[in-house]
C-alpha cells in the first residue's frame, strides 16, 4: 500500500473535522503539525508512551487489538493526572511481513476506542522498518488551578508528590492481570472516570504500569515518604508475587488523606508512613522494587 | 544503566524548573504527564516524528548526533507552521548493545539543541528494544486568529492549503544534501526564524522532509493546484535528480502572492498553476512523486 493512501484511508476514519473542533482540535490530519486551540482556564496533560512488537505484544497479536492497547496505556497515564484526553498523535513503524490491511486494522481498533474516549486522532507518522513500533502521544485538558500539597502544588492535575504519612493507600480493579499473548488477556480499560472524580481529593495519583513495587516505590521517593502495604486485590488466577510486580495492570494507585471517604470499587491496600523516601513494607517485610524495570540486566 | 538512575540524570540534564515555567511548562519529568500551561491567544502546535536505526540513521552514527537530528526534524515542522517550540516528549526504545552511556549521550546532543530552540524537555518513555527507535513529540505555539485562504483560514498558522494559481513558489537553502552516514552529512538546522517571519505572508508552508517531488505533490494537493518548477539550488556535489527526490533538506517549501517581497536568502524555483490537483511539472516535464516513500515497494 501506498503511503499516501494509507494517511487518506486513516484520515476518512478518524472522523470529521467539525467533530474534531469541538474537542478542540482546529487542524488535524494533512499538515506539518496538528493544531489544537486551548480553552481558558485549561492545562493539558501531554504523554508519550510506547509499545513495541516482541516485548510489549506478541507478533500474533490482532492488529486491532494492538492499536487499541497502544492508545489504551497513553489514555492511562491521562486518567492518573485526572485529565480527560483530547486529540493523540500515533508515530507507527511497520514491518514488510505486515500488509497495509494491518496497518489499517490497527487504526481501526484505536480509533474504536479513541472513539470512545473523545480522543481525536490529529496527526502521526509511518515508517517502515524491521518490527511493529508505536509511541503514541496523548494531549489531554485538566482544570487549572491549585491543588494539593508540595512543590507542584500549582497545579490542580493529580500528581505524584503529594502522598503524607498518614494517607491512605488505594488501588483500583486487581493486580496482576495477563500479559499479551497469555491466557485471559483482555483490553486495557484506562480508568478516565476515576481520575476525574479523584481531582482535588487525591493527595497523590499514579498509574499502575510497571508492577506495584516499582510504581509505589516512585510515588514514594517523589513525595519523601515510605509505604507499609497490608493486602493487595489479586486477580484471579494470579500469584500475589505476579500482583506485585507483574507490570500490565494500568490501574491507579492513589492516596486521600485519613477520614476521606474512597469512591467504589477501590481497595485499600496500606497506608503513607514516614521513613526513608522510597522504601516500602509488605505485610512487615521490604518490598525490592524489582517490577518490569526495562533497563536492569536481562536474565 | 538501571532506568530510576537513567531518568534522574536525563531530569539534572534537562535544566531547571524554573526555567521550564518560563516556556510554559508547569511540571515535566517526574510524573505521569506533563503538563503545559497555555497562553490566551496561542494556538498550540502538535507534531510527532520518529528516528530508527538502520533506517534513518546508521547504526555507527554518534550518540549525540543521533539525539539532535531526532529533534531538529521534528522542530522543522513546528518552523513549517510559522511556529515558535515550548517543549518535547521523546520516546526512546535503546537495544542492549547500546550502553547507558549512549543513552546519555544521546540526550546530551538533544538537549544542546532544545537549549539552543527553548525547547523543553518535559518528558518521555525508555524501553528496551532490539534496535534504536526515537519519537520525537514537539509541542509548539502560534499566535491564534485568521490567516490565509481556504476551509482552514480560522488558523493563523501557516498551512499547506492556500496555494492559488498565480503565487510564487519558494524553497531555503538549498537541496540534495547528504544523508546521515554519507561524506559530508551536517546537522539539520531548522528554519524556525525563516518560518515565523512568514507568518501573515506566506499562502502555503512546509518542510521538505520527503524531497522537493513528493513533498510539493503534497502541498499542491492539499491546495487542489498543481505547480512548474524552473530551477531547484542545488546543494554542492548533488545531482538534480538528487536535490528533487533525495529526502533530508529540511528546509522550507512556500509560496507568496505575486509581487510579495521575498525574505532574504531563499530562492524562487517556480510558480503555482491552475491544472490537476497535486501535478507538478520540472523544466517542462512531468515530475513523479517518487521522493522518500516508506510505503513503496522497495527495490
Amino acid at each position: 500500500m501506498n503511503e499516501l493512501d494509507l494517511v487518506a484511508r486513516i484520515r476518512k476514519m478518524a472522523g470529521s473535522a467539525s467533530g474534531h473542533r469541538a474537542r478542540g482540535v482546529a487542524l488535524g490530519i494533512g499538515h506539518d503539525c496538528a493544531v489544537f486551540r486551548p480553552r481558558a482556564g485549561q492545562d493539558l496533560l501531554l504523554k508519550t508512551d510506547q509499545l513495541i512488537e516482541g516485548v510489549h505484544f506478541p507478533s500474533d497479536m490482532p492488529a486491532p487489538a494492538v492499536g487499541e492497547r497502544a492508545l489504551a496505556r497513553a489514555l492511562s497515564d491521562i486518567a492518573a493526572m485526572g485529565g480527560e484526553p483530547r486529540c493523540c498523535l500515533i508515530a507507527l513503524t511497520i514491518p514488510q511481513s505486515k500488509s497495509g490491511k494491518w496497518a489499517e486494522d490497527f487504526f481501526k481498533g484505536l480509533l474504536r476506542l479513541a472513539k470512545r474516549s473523545q480522543t481525536v486522532l490529529a496527526g502521526g507518522d509511518l515508517a517502515r522498518g524491521d518490527k511493529v513500533y508505536c509511541a503514541v502521544m496523548v494531549c489531554g485538558v485538566v482544570a487549572r488551578g491549585k491543588g494539593g500539597r508540595g512543590p507542584d502544588a500549582r497545579v490542580k492535575a493529580l500528581r505524584r508528590d503529594g502522598a503524607r504519612p498518614g494517607d491512605m493507600l488505594y488501588v483500583s480493579g486487581r493486580l496482576g492481570k495477563p500479559h499479551p499473548g497469555e491466557p485471559g488477556c483482555r483490553p486495557i480499560r484506562p480508568r478516565l472516570e476515576l481520575g476525574r472524580s479523584l481531582l482535588g481529593r487525591a493527595t497523590a495519583c499514579m498509574d499502575l504500569s510497571d508492577g506495584l513495587a516499582l510504581d509505589l516505590h516512585r510515588l514514594c521517593l517523589e513525595s519523601g515518604v515510605a509505604a507499609e502495604v497490608d493486602r493487595v486485590p489479586v486477580e484471579p488466577g494470579a500469584s500475589t508475587e505476579r500482583a506485585l510486580h507483574g507490570g500490565e495492570d494500568y490501574e491507579l494507585l492513589f492516596t486521600l488523606p485519613a477520614g476521606q471517604k474512597a469512591p467504589r470499587g477501590v481497595t485499600r491496600i496500606g497506608t503513607i508512613v514516614s521513613g526513608e523516601a522510597g522504601g516500602v513494607l509488605f505485610q512487615g517485610r521490604k518490598l525490592v522494587p524489582k517490577g518490569w524495570n526495562h533497563f536492569a540486566p536481562q536474565s
